[in-house]
């Protein structure tokens, strides 16, 4: 597949997720104006919808229809906006910049931004729980999914290692952790929930190949974006570089050097491909999982 | 039904509720000790257990298993736990004083509180879709009604509009919409998920004396807290008194002295327990709104 036509669908994708998120505002109402415009701001930053689309395009290769696939391609996006929303709070990170604009508390003030925080992960549930197009078992067992890789022992739980660990150095094992929780954990989600959107049961085997990708792609992902940390453009990533030297954070910079750990992030990508090679139409996800590791932003 | 008996009955809702809370934290994890610390100060932290109850005693009411109600009770009890949390972040009410101890941030500084409430809600979610006492249907349906009534159009909405409220007089109309979204919608999610457990469906005609139920005790427990604000004793509540007229922040007693406002409260407390009253082994509820309308604390 050419990186044209992946583009292409990767647009297409995150079309679709944009139309369908719009749905879980159906009402105005004066007196919540503030949180709603909040969510959507964040919402509709343009981000670059890899979730949904991991969680659409798995869902087309396991022979699913995409309106079953797209509740829970929202449920994610939502999940993942309302962790940047928290992460750039003043009280962690506090970051002004968020994909080239003011972050969500720069424009609506720290109180809004995180009570938008919390409507969009209360609202990805609904999302999730209220698919219509799958049965209810499907349906419960993505809300459990998607809740256990977003919780204490998944997303927040690699926030607040990452938190704690800036004032010391992480061993590899425990940055490996770290990632696969912050973010390995959500793009897990997203794989499986769109295998699951497809009648594809937790139990079966062909879930262990689409975890194998999910892990393997999250933790490529991470790599390369503590490269672009170190050799990137501002004005392209949209945000600030050099934020984890300064912070004397740890990274895969901390143990490899740019050349050794664009290596490692190509071979786990080989890795990912493989898992999924066995499958029929694999060519976006593979073609997917080859750009992610090639992006320059 | 006597006082001590009721008392009897809430103490042990509130201890079933408590012993399967804990199961929720199946494992210790060095790496992610403080915020499960986090997590269960506040869980733990000595709260009513209202809404569990409600959950547990709408269940029975209609011949459900406590199985089948206890993780709805814990589901609701972490969602109103998160809301006390971020609720009391300096950006929000900047509270240093929950229920006589120190509140979260206080303790685990404010991005540990962040996270810790984000957990929570992100738990509450997994604790209701993995109920295995119920179909997959009421699991999702369950997840579906609480999302809804902790989210945008339920309780964080009632927060937005307390927030933005605190800077001008609300009419009437404002201040009863503000707490039937604020405190009301959760209230109700309890009662309703209780009913759902013991297989009531959400269409039945029952469900609709169960929800005028929740919004009347609902109503009149927010009448009795303005009271309580006004007249309360702070050793006995555990928390200042007179912020609200320190805020100028409209209250039922901007329209009513005390004596009418606790006569509404009466009046909606009585209604609330003629809505149940066809049911058979109704005592224990109508006890419950009575008792909360006459409560000191």
């Amino acid at each position: 597949m050419t990186e044209e036509t992946l583009q292409l669908a990767l647009e297409r994708d995150a079309k679709m997720t944009e139309h369908a998120l719009l749905r879980y505002y159906p009402a105005e109402d004066a007196d919540l104006k503030s949180l709603l415009n909040a969510e959507r701001y964040s919402l509709f930053a343009g981000g670059k919808r890899i979730r949904p689309a991991l969680t659409l395009e798995f869902c087309r290769m396991f022979g699913g229809r995409d309106e079953a696939a797209l509740p829970f391609a929202c449920a994610v996006e939502m999940i993942h906006t309302y962790s940047l929303i928290h992460d750039d709070l003043p009280c962690m990170d506090n970051d002004d910049l968020r994909r080239g604009k003011p972050t969500n508390h720069k424009v609506f003030g720290e109180a809004v931004a995180l009570l938008a925080g919390d409507s969009l992960l209360t609202g990805a549930f609904e999302a999730a729980a209220t698919n219509t197009a799958v049965t209810a078992e499907i349906a419960a067992v993505a809300v459990a999914y998607l809740a256990s890789s977003a919780g204490r022992y998944g997303m927040v739980g690699g926030q607040i290692m990452d938190m704690e660990g800036e004032c010391r150095r992480l061993s590899p094992e425990e940055l490996l952790k770290l990632h696969s929780l912050k973010t390995g954990a959500l793009i897990g989600a997203a794989c499986v929930l769109g295998a699951l959107a497809a009648g594809v049961p937790l139990q079966d085997p062909s879930m262990e190949k689409v975890v194998a990708y999910a892990e393997k792609i999250g933790l490529a992902f991470q790599i390369v974006d503590d490269i672009l940390d170190r050799t990137g453009d501002e004005q392209t990533l949209g945000k600030r570089t050099g934020v984890d030297s300064e912070h004397e954070k740890t990274t895969f910079l901390s143990f490899y050097d740019v050349e050794e750990a664009q290596y490692y992030a190509d071979r786990l990508t080989a890795e990912a491909i493989d898992a999924i090679r066995g499958f029929p139409d694999s060519e976006t996800l593979a073609a997917l999982a080859k750009w992610l590791a090639e992006r320059k932003k």
